[in-house]
């Protein structure tokens, strides 16, 4: 049992696409993918494809044998859903499946169509990853629910909105040469703190955008990368995958994600690495004060240290651990179901030197992927080596 | 590598249930799977749960972790979505992980809601099984695509409606003793053939009905359920899925089913077995032609032969093949979500000797189970057999 190697990878342009199709988007991606490998794509077998808002945003649901055929693959598909963590399930089935010896080369994606229902129809949308009876016919919206999982972590270990705009500020900053990302400007801790409330303590900056996107990548079998002469030295040496209650109202906690640190727990062993070993990592930052929860939940910072990281340096691309060099959702955009994937791509470009943030962790060999659903009740971690 | 085992199976009467909410729903038939198995819910690792319209019907997506909370089971948890075949790929995903060693113990189910959005919106949320831009937009509905097929296969090879009409009696008669099943009457041909007609040449009777309800089985690994003696004779010795292009248009074949075909390919040469080998099964008749594509696919009869098994008592529980004997998704119900996982619970129960029509079966040994999303744009087969 080898570990699964990324042989390539694929990106449409994060943003806004409202007349672009679904399948138009994944094509592209997964074309994309295909093509860096140089795999013979009749050699894939199969496909392992997240989405979460296609039966809202296109009225598509079925999505896996649509995608295959949009990229010329006549293989089982399967779309997997779990909230904004559904091509992270996808990328864990994969692994799962290659290192099983049951498919040499497999490929998994995701896609996401947002900005064509608007705001307040994505706003609908993406409310449905939370509990409709009892959270959501309540009023709840997402930016109110990190909303009340910030006031809560305010509550129990302090912290400050200054410290969440240092995120905001270092995400925006690490995707400036992004050609992929969304957004592209800088932005300072004042304009973050001077920006709308969206819902308080959160404002405008503490939020990712609305995105439409699509990811892909190649996983194959290090003996088939071998056979096959591929240049592929980016292995996954570990999944993970953890759940909470779906409604915040029946968690135990609120300040901290026991879905992410049953993932990581479970990746790192996997891996056979610790919470130490980790050098750089793409974390889902829904919003700022999830990478704060993210960082605590994967055990690199104690409860209540994680949320100064970013204002103390720690985590730029400067700092002694890198989180979110292509700009995070925050910055790069989060097309709801290419994200999980997208994170694939931002760390093999990463550690592959060829991603344009890479002179920040040029001697770096283990990275870490955190994608998570809804108000974290879902989670997947994979740990990424480079191997060779 | 041994084959994993059926340790317990839940479902919940199929049939009109407006007032239940999805959650409610599984709630009975996983709990009833858990007691059934009589296995320590602690042990329980992971649960593979599939679900189609959740977004549409019930404003839920989401549902994996929601459907763990239901069930009283804190475990990482996945929503599979593949139209109509979405529990059959979730018991594909959970035989996996059971067999590679990858958990012990995994529940997987189903569930859907669909009669709390009436016979205009349950139409309306199947069509995203089909290709909304070529299909829907079009106007096709599925009794119009089935109907397509059911013309194409006549043009091909010939048949008749007197041929369907025989399909549905079969199943009505198949489904009158099952407690669970949502139409318990029997119906003659001529019933048949005097019945509305919903898109030519299919009539009321050739088409399933809209139908709530839950399904669940607790699957195990072989050493578990000895270590733990369990009552867990069936096996389940073979997985396949195929695919095929989302919309018909895009078809090299309307009368016949590719996917099928493949999955039944990969999941008889995963068991060991030939077609021969199988002594009855559950098709995925959602309309009856649907089981007429199902069985030739399944290489049970030749292209062409099949349209006229049941006509000719060969699929009838007295015959030499009993196909569908729990009432199939035309008598039994069909709660999209939940159908793969339902074929499962029937087909153990036959096996067990514990089902109403365990009598049509005494001394079988192997059974297949067959489920198929769309107008079969995915399909996943189960060899089913016992063990000891």
């Amino acid at each position: 049992m080898s570990d699964p190697r990324v042989a390539g990878i694929g990106l449409t342009h994060f943003g806004k696409h409202p007349e672009r199709t679904g399948r138009d988007l994944f094509a592209e991606a997964g074309l994309a993918a295909l093509d860096d490998a140089g795999v013979d794509p009749d050699d894939v077998e199969e496909l392992f494809y997240g989405n979460f808002m296609g039966e809202l945003a296109e009225h598509q649901g079925h999505q896996g044998p649509l995608m295959a055929e949009a990229v010329g693959l006549d293989v089982p598909a399967t779309r997997y859903e779990s909230a904004c963590a559904s091509s992270g399930v996808a990328v864990r089935e994969a692994v799962k499946t290659v290192r099983n010896g049951e498919s040499d080369v497999v490929m998994v994606g995701g896609a996401e169509r947002m900005t064509n229902i608007g705001t307040a129809g994505a706003t609908d949308a993406l409310s449905i990853a939370a509990d409709d009876l009892y959270e959501i016919r309540s009023g709840m919206t997402f930016p109110g629910a990190y909303a009340l999982m910030a006031r809560a972590y305010f509550e129990e270990y302090g912290g400050s909105r200054e410290d969440l705009a240092a995120i905001a500020v270092k995400n925006h900053e690490h995707a400036l040469p992004n050609e992929y990302a969304q957004m592209r400007q800088e932005i300072t801790v004042e304009d973050a703190l001077d920006a709308p409330t969206i819902a308080d303590p959160l404002g405008l900056y503490d939020s990712c955008p609305i995105t439409d996107g699509a990811s892909a990548a190649i996983i194959a079998s290090e003996e088939y990368a071998e056979e096959n002469d591929l240049d592929a030295s980016v292995a996954v040496t570990g999944t993970g995958q953890g759940g909470d209650k779906l409604a915040l109202q029946d968690r135990q906690y609120h300040a901290r994600a026991p879905a992410t640190e049953a993932a990581a727990d479970e990746a790192y062993a996997d891996a056979g690495i610790s919470s130490d070993d980790v050098d750089f990592l793409e974390v889902h930052d829904c919003f700022t004060i999830a990478e704060v929860l993210a960082l605590e939940g994967l055990g690199l910072y104690e409860y209540g240290e994680g949320i100064g990281a970013a204002a103390r340096g720690e985590t730029t691309r400067e700092g002694d651990l890198p989180v979110n060099l292509s700009g995070g959702l925050k910055a790069k955009g989060h097309p709801v179901g290419a994200t999980g994937v997208a994170q694939i791509v931002s760390l093999t470009k990463l550690l592959e030197g060829r991603h344009q943030r890479a002179d920040a962790v040029e001697d770096a060999t283990t990275a870490l992927a955190h994608n998570a659903g809804g108000t974290v009740a879902s989670a997947t971690v994979h740990v990424m080596e480079v191997r060779e």
